[in-house]
C-alpha cells in the first residue's frame, strides 16, 4: 500500500454511494413493473423520477471534479465511474420505458431471474461504493458482479432462443427482444462500473 | 487556468475543425437521403466520398499525434477525439448506406426530426472545435448536446412504437428499426465526443 | 526511440501471445462449426473449454498486473489490451453458441467470406503480439486489421440485404441476423485491440 500524500475530499465516496442508492431503487421499479397487477403508467414515472435523481448526482460528481484540485483518485477514474453508475440507470430506465411503449403484456418466464440477478448487482454495487475510501474487500464485488453477469448471459441466450421458438408471434418477438437486451444491457453496464472499480483498485494499491 | 507550459502545436485545431466539417457536410447528405425526389445512388455515393475524405483527416489527426514531441492536450485525448469523429461519420455513412441497401421507400414521420438533431449536433460540433485553442464557452456545446441527445432518444423510441404499432409488414420494420438504429447511433457518437470535450477540458482547466 | 528506462518484466508479453492463441483457436472452431458435416453440440462444447482457457489467461494478465511492480507498458493499457483480447473471444463464442441454440441449418454463402476474415485477423493478432516487445513492426498489422474491418462491414452490409430480401422466413431472418452480428462483432473487437495496440506504440516509441 503506497502512502496517501493526497488529502482525499472525501465526499465523492457519498456522491457515489449516493448515485448507486438511486440503482437500488431503479431495479425494485424494474421488478415491480414486472408483475402482473402493477400500474404500469404510474410505475414509469416513478422510473422516470429515479432516472432525473440519478442524473442530478451524476451532475454533481461532474460538477465536483471540475471544482476539486485535489481528488481522492484520477479525475478520469470519478469521471468513468459517475458516468458508468449513471448508464446502469439508463439501461434500466429503457427497459421500463420500453415495456410501456410497446404495451407488452406478458414476457418470457426467465426475465424474473434476469431482474433478481439486476437487484443483486445493484445491491452489490451500493455496498461496494463505500467500500472505495479503504480500498478494502472490493475484489469480493468485482468477481461476483462478473459471475452474476455471466449467469446473465447464459440466461439471455436461453430467453432468446425461448423467443425464436415458434410459440411468439414475430412482431411479438421483436418487442420482446428489445425488452430483454435493456437488461442485458444493464447488467453489461454493472460489469462495465465493477471493472472500472477493478482498474481504480489495481492502480491505487 | 493553469499555466500553459506546453508551446501548442495549433494545426491539431485546424484538423479537428476539419473533421467536424467533414460531419457538416455528410448530415447534409443525410437529410438529402430522406427527400423523395432525390437520387439515392448519387447522394450515397457522394456520402462515400465524404467518409473517405473523413477517413484522410482521422489519419492526419493519428500521423500528426505520432510525429508531433509536443501535443496541446493528452496524446491519448488527441486520438480518442480523433476517433470520436469519425466515429460519427461512420454512423451517418451507415445510415445512408442501409437506405439504399434495404431499397427503404418510406420512412417514419419521425425520422426528419431525428436528422435535424443530428444536422444541429454536427453544426454545433463543428462550431465548438476551434474553441478547443481556448477552452473557453465549451460547456453551453456539451450541455446542448446532451439535450440534443435527450430529445433523440424520446423520439427514437416513439419511432420504435410506431414501427411496432401494426402498422408495417414484420420484414419492414426489421428494415426500419436497422435505419432508425444507425441515427441513434449517430446522436450517441456526437454525445461521446461532446463528453470526450468536456473530459479534456476539465482536465487542462 | 525513447530510452527504456524501466526494465520490463517480460513475461507480459508471453500472456499477450497466449491469449492471442486462443482467438486462432476459437477461429477454427468457428469455421469448423459453419461445415454441414459438424457435429455442432461437439463443436460448441470445444469452444466453450477454448472460451474459459481465455479466460484463465485473462485473469494471469490481470493478476499478473496487480503483482507487478514495473510494468513494461501503462497498467491501463495492459489492462486494456488484455480485456480486448478477451472480448475477442467472448464474441465468437456468441456466434458458436447462437448457431447452437437457434438450431440454425443454413447460413447465407457470404458468412464464410466473414469467417475467413475473423481466421485472419486472428492469425494476424496472434502474430503481431510477441512483436509488442520490441515495438516494431506493429504498423503493418494494425493497418491490415483495419482494411479487413472494412471489408467485413462491406460483406455485413450484403449479408443483411441478403437477408432482407424476401427468400428468408422473417423468424429465420431474425435468426440469422443475430449470429452475422455476433461476427460483425468479432471483427469490430479485432480493430478495437488493433487500436489499443496502435495507441500503446504510439505512446511508447
Amino acid at each position: 500500500m503506497r502512502l496517501r500524500l493526497r488529502p482525499a475530499d472525501t465526499s465523492f465516496y457519498d456522491l457515489f454511494a449516493r448515485s448507486a442508492e438511486h440503482l437500488v431503487r431503479g431495479a425494485e421499479l424494474l421488478a415491480e413493473m414486472l408483475s402482473e397487477s402493477s400500474d404500469k403508467e404510474a410505475v414509469a414515472q416513478r422510473m422516470r423520477d429515479a432516472e432525473h435523481a440519478a442524473d442530478e448526482t451524476t451532475h454533481e460528481i461532474v460538477k465536483k471534479v471540475n471544482a476539486t484540485f485535489v481528488t481522492p483518485f484520477d479525475r478520469e477514474d470519478i469521471y468513468a465511474l459517475g458516468s458508468g453508475l449513471d448508464d446502469i440507470m439508463d439501461m434500466m430506465d429503457e427497459a421500463v420505458d420500453l415495456i410501456l411503449l410497446y404495451e407488452v403484456k406478458t414476457l418470457p418466464a426467465e426475465v424474473s431471474q434476469q431482474v433478481e440477478v439486476i437487484q443483486r448487482c445493484a445491491e452489490l454495487t451500493a455496498e461496494a461504493m463505500p467500500r472505495l475510501r479503504s480500498m478494502k474487500s472490493l475484489e469480493d464485488y468485482w468477481i461476483e458482479i462478473n459471475r452474476l453477469e455471466n449467469a446473465g448471459d447464459k440466461n439471455h441466450r436461453r430467453m432468446l432462443a425461448t423467443l425464436f421458438s415458434g410459440e411468439y408471434a414475430t412482431i411479438e418477438v421483436l418487442k420482446l427482444k428489445d425488452v430483454v437486451e435493456s437488461l442485458e444491457g444493464a447488467i453489461d453496464a454493472f460489469e462495465k462500473v465493477a471493472n472500472i472499480v477493478e482498474q481504480i483498485a489495481v492502480k491505487e494499491s
